[in-house]
């Protein structure tokens, strides 16, 4: 049962008696049929609710210093056009009621609720995002976590794990800047991917002949080496992965659906090393509370494993976060600062197209 | 008055009674001493809606097929805390009475309404979109429109003409996609800029040593060379054009406030030519009935002029629209096909940062 909320605000000029004003508008919700209840908010404004044919249901705020809020919802298969009507005459009345004098006028556009198809993905730093979304094309509960994919017209088919928005088929910007911006040759190079079970990375360097490309993680808190999301990416994310996701082994690849961790430990006692370590995993956690939140000792326990099995002059890759997490991006760079075997880094912002953010990314070496 | 506006949405199985479930959570509104008041709505479904201190206001509906949805809104200086526990009791009620057996739950990050500096402002195509501003550095009304500039954490200033987001400090993809991505050579051209007031593509393209720069507009649906949107531009979207608009002149190009249509026309007459025009103007029209809409007109009108003054080996540049708007776009390019001087054309989709969605640019070039 998908409605529609609309939502409009009215300043008023200071001089205007709300009261008298929010008066002459009420013959318009009864001509509507609209039936009102007038709240007592205890000197909070004036407040009433209006019920209507449909299950229409207004709001009628008048709060203090000239603010006006009207919230309309109305159901999918209702009359838009008279519902449009209702909202206009409102407006109109309210223009002749003050002579045109209204200080501002914003109408959100409408709020879509309720839908089987969720339009709504926030952003890392917490902002509210509608996206052009219309279909659902993949949905799979692992024992990992919910894995969607959801097409989008602009975007291309987007991978959401848990809720967050993790790459579209758009974000080729997003695989350029965690490989290098370009500016590496991986050709008879010795790498190492932790994550990226989209593809998007392993197919884009596959291209450039390195000797080997190790791909391997789910492990705490990623999960992104997970046979689901490898069995919807290798079939709706084709334009990110081609057909590198069809076989977990090629002539230059191998993808380990395993625990990171030990592997990492077991690289580190036989003192192999890679020329590239790309960490595609989880990003900087939001928290910046680090003593009590596990992700950041799992982040920093990562992280000293990848310095430790990264060759000397090789290069380390991977994402930040949000350019607005300042907080947790600070954090995220001193723990850089005291890793046990000492690196310098530097990092760029990048605009990847579905995260409607900048997106941060760090390249760091061994000093 | 800024108030939030919380929405939460709970599906609950369909074998579950919506009814007895939600006696059940009316507890918890009742020991908030929140005063509740029970709708009638004519058999579509459950509302109640509930008034409390501080002019706290929730509205609980419970729709058909299983759809719960809870509004909150409270002022700015309410307890946030308090009304988290609220809504986290309403939450952990509803999952003890249920079994834990909830389908979905969704929550919103919070509207913020009313507030003094509006974060939200659509896409071209319509979608409502959170922007992270926190303050507005500069807002006139001209004789034209209303200017605002905006500051955002990670785009920098953003230029804003009657609620329509501009341009961006971030944006520099924007210059570089309607000046030919960097595949032009400028040293020695003459080059006609139709719009542009924000300063960016002019700043770019001085560096570049261009024989004479003409930049001109305001006309009819245009105004973006209203002086009062480069007083703003040259103060606060400095890293967009430099020091550029400090002048409307210097030893390479000229502004000129004046109405680019009679100055076009002349060109024409005198046989005067460009090498580039770049076409900064409006967005092509949303409106797909071109019949009924003038700025289709002028932009015909405009495209017309701007091919005769092309030199025969010159390019003409032009930004489209939001690329989920292919029947505006469609309706763009049957234009490019039936110019008096025939064209061809080709199209690019550029990701701009702060425009929040894929963005399309066209290049066209005599036959």
């Amino acid at each position: 049962p998908m409605f529609r909320h609309y939502m409009h605000i009215y300043l008023l000029p200071l001089s205007v008696d709300p009261a008298s004003t929010v008066s002459g508008l009420l013959s318009i919700f009864h001509e509507q049929e609209l039936t009102e209840t007038i709240h007592d908010t205890d000197g909070h404004g004036y407040l009433a609710t209006f019920v209507g044919k449909n299950g229409r249901f207004v709001v009628l705020r008048v709060h203090s210093q000239g603010l006006v809020t009207v919230d309309l919802q109305f159901y999918e298969d209702d009359d838009i056009a008279q519902l449009d009507n209702l909202l206009n005459a409102l407006e109109n009345k309210l223009k002749v009621l003050l002579n045109g004098n209204i200080t501002r006028i914003k109408k959100l556009p409408a709020l879509l609720r309720g839908a089987k198809v969720d339009r709504y993905w926030p952003t890392a730093d917490g902002r509210l995002i509608e996206y052009d979304i219309d279909k659902v094309v993949y949905e799979e509960d692992s024992e990992y976590q919910n894995i969607k994919i959801l097409h989008s017209q602009q975007y291309g088919n987007i991978l959401v794990l848990d809720g967050d928005v993790n790459l579209a088929e758009s974000d080729s910007a997003y695989t350029q800047a965690i490989t290098g911006s370009g500016k590496e040759n991986y050709a008879g190079k010795e790498v190492l991917i932790l994550g990226g079970g989209d593809g998007g990375i392993l197919a884009e360097l596959v291209k450039q002949k390195p000797k080997m490309i190790t791909m391997v993680e789910i492990s705490f808190t990623d999960f992104y080496i997970d046979q689901k999301v490898i069995d919807g990416c290798k079939k709706y994310m084709r334009k990110t992965c081609g057909d590198i996701l069809d076989n977990l082994k090629g002539d230059c690849y191998q993808i380990l659906v395993q625990d990171c961790v030990p592997l990492l430990k077991k690289y580190v006692q036989e003192g192999r090393t890679f020329d590239y370590v790309i960490n595609d995993l989880t990003a900087i956690p939001i928290s910046t509370s680090p003593e009590e939140d596990s992700t950041w000792e799992f982040l920093r326990l990562i992280l000293d494993l990848s310095i430790k099995v990264l060759h000397p002059s090789g290069k380390y890759f991977t994402q930040g976060n949000s350019a607005n997490l300042t907080e947790a991006l600070n954090l995220f760079e001193e723990r850089l600062g005291r890793l046990s075997c000492p690196v310098d880094f530097r990092k760029e912002v990048v605009c990847v197209p579905s995260y409607l953010e900048q997106w941060v990314f760090y390249t760091a070496w061994k000093k």
